[in-house]
């Protein structure tokens, strides 16, 4: 019988709370599939004396996680403390250099510093697992990193924050406008204490960080993301966009083209009958793109104490089973650093803007949209109280730069009263 | 620089001549992903002069995959022959007896001798891989068996057969019949030289056999499964379900009862607005339930010559990275003999009969119904040309066995002229 696999549990909120809950619950059934027993050596948090709802004391307990991560009773440093400085850092750093795999769930860590520690890890022979990071309890890590790995990876794409998705949803199904369904998932604790990591799109945008890293053997570059957060959407936006049969998401993207890496997170409108559409709620949804599968979609529960821990608990399996595996999926040292390439590739846009009320405005914007080689498929303008009009125009196919330019020129005129919103569709 | 992974690759058909395709092609991405060349020693194929539309001259040539399995310049023997006896099963086992790992596609050959062969390999330190045998591209094995091995599996259910969704996909879209949506998929190529491995649900049973052993650590029983083709799927079934907002689909579901393993691929109604529902034509579909993830649904391309190899050279890549499991995820001599359950879990039922168009016909159907405990939500007679009156019924939830009891009743009577149809009603 094989020696068991020890952890270090370091933060104990719901993840942390969930794992304990699978080594105790499901503990014959980790033995049974991976041949060893697991077990919990030792925790850290920051409030010891909190109650979290489940017995703590038969797990010695260390203050600081750095300590916590050089224990000799600890095989698998298990992170959970998140934020990608700080104790989480220094606590992964002491794991590796004092000869322990980690598992973790830490997105920001990883997409700030992920080669780095990928380096260290794989100089040391270590590795840090990271499936619970992205899209909670999906398994797209490793459908990623190891069932598609035969496959040039053409494109991925993923709705991926739960909390904006919420907000989304509450807005479209409750008529509630961007504040109100902000105030109201902020009351149900889904946001994050600096909510620019979620509706700004950073945390989603760190996700799409480790997609692309696997999926293009690049770098870990969340610098060269195009990020747009959610927080320009207005009520209009989602009623005028499920009027035409679209929904908006926060969508990212990332495809390797001529000019170099493309990666974005941004709103988007998507078919209300698609897939990406028909998401509701914190439900994740992954879709990857191969030269030999085509197209592979995976949905599931984005965060929670449940699947976040199942993803956690999945990969220290795949430890107990002593599978070894690269960080990235091939040596931190192969990655290349691609150019990063501003998103070019031809959509077709949804444009909002407020027009003045007066003879020749509207002839003006179409003017401008011309003159940049824009062509309009649709447009509305709407009823109105004041000496604004709201106005909405779909495009043809056309590049980001030319709506760019557009906007730009619009700006430089008096007949436009509010900023415009320029959103891409995507047919997925 | 490690040695290359060398194969053999035994039958060319669509599937082996996609894997010589990825091997060639995606080259130096599977050596960048697994740290060694990927190469193929030699084939083999029943007609050596066929022209394939891809050279075949730089691997040696085998008549017999039994030869090709044993021969020393092969570290990996792909199995893409097909069947569960004759030379896959003879081939399979030379390759496991003289140190092979294997690689195979063959559903069959595994739900039949899956527990043999497993424990052969195991005993031999070897492993058997089978990615591609169940849902063609997407990576399901994998994620049932490592990335949610943390999860108690309660269901798993799936739509693993596109030529069975293509045919009612064309009855629906068309209004073919399904003799004529038969035909149609026949002349695609679509349907197996034994049609019954298809419509009679054997090739779907097949693929959910494996998934249940992975799920439940149970031995695969394919004698297990109440099987159900979809043979007896008439078109006025597909109008009625879609008249009431549902579709028709080869639905196979495995979970665990307090009586034993309840195991069935049958036709079943699902909502048109549900994942399920909307698969369509050869796209497969599999849901996997557990105890910490809670719901994962993944979509993709269920057969091809791209998906099924691609799902072939994942399996590759994991020997090549010296990943080792056993062959269903624990070890085969600790797998369960589940005893059977019959099917009990209740639902509503759609049952379609013919009546005699009497005086009292219907009262004696819904007496029947009434004795067998089963009650009545809808009812539907449809106008009709001679003595026979089609009758449509949604049953609200019952068991099987009271269906089954109230269809031998109905047998018993003068009435009904046309044998009842009888389908589960799944709401997932």
């Amino acid at each position: 019988m094989a020696a068991p696999l020890r952890l270090g549990v370091a933060g104990l909120g719901t993840v942390g709370i969930g794992v304990v809950k699978i080594v105790r619950r499901n503990a014959a059934l980790l033995q049974a599939r991976t041949g060893r027993a697991v077990t919990i050596s030792a925790i850290s948090a920051r409030d010891r004396s909190k109650d979290r709802g489940v017995s703590l004391k038969d797990y010695a307990w260390e203050d600081d996680p750095v300590a916590l991560a050089r224990r000799d009773d600890v095989d698998v440093f298990v992170e959970l403390i998140g934020g990608d400085e700080g104790p989480a850092k220094a606590a992964v750093e002491a794991a590796l250099a004092t000869g322990k795999d980690v598992v973790t769930a830490n997105k920001a860590l990883l997409a700030m510093h992920g080669q780095a520690l990928a380096e260290m890890a794989e100089a040391a022979g270590r590795q840090i697992r990271f499936e619970a990071a992205v899209a909670g309890g999906i398994p797209v890590i490793k459908a990623l990193t190891e069932g598609l790995a035969a496959n040039d990876i053409t494109r991925v794409m993923g709705v991926m924050n739960g909390t904006c998705n919420y907000i989304l949803t509450r807005m479209e199904t409750a008529g509630l406008t961007y504040e109100e369904a902000f105030a109201e998932a902020d009351g149900l604790g889904y946001v994050e204490a600096d909510p620019t990591l979620d509706v700004g799109g950073i945390d989603a945008g760190h996700k799409l960080t480790l997609l692309s890293a696997i999926a293009f053997g690049t770098r870990p570059d969340f610098g060269g993301i195009e990020i747009e957060g959610i927080d320009r959407i207005a009520i209009e936006d989602i009623r005028a966009a499920a009027d035409m049969g679209y929904r908006i998401k926060l969508l990212g993207v990332a495809q390797r083209t001529g000019r170099g890496l493309e990666q974005r997170m941004q709103p988007c409108l998507v078919p209300d009958t698609s897939p990406l559409g028909q998401l509701q709620g914190g439900t994740n949804m992954v879709v990857i793109e191969g030269d030999a599968v085509g197209q592979i979609v995976l949905r599931g529960p984005g965060a929670g104490e449940g699947p976040t821990a199942s993803a956690v608990m999945g990969d220290v399996c795949d430890l107990a089973r002593g599978l070894s595996l690269p960080v990235f999926g091939q040596p931190a040292t192969t990655l290349e650093a691609s150019p990063r390439a501003r998103s070019e590739l031809p959509a077709p846009f949804y444009l909002r803007m407020g027009l003045l009320d007066k003879p020749g405005a509207l002839a003006k914007v179409a003017a401008i949209l011309g003159n940049a080689g824009v062509s309009i498929d649709r447009m509305r303008q709407y009823g109105h109280a004041d000496t604004s009009a709201p106005v909405l125009i779909v495009t043809h196919k056309t590049t980001r730069s030319a709506i760019d330019e557009a906007i730009e020129a619009m700006r430089a005129t008096d007949v436009v009263t509010e900023d415009p919103v320029a959103l891409r569709i995507e047919h997925v």
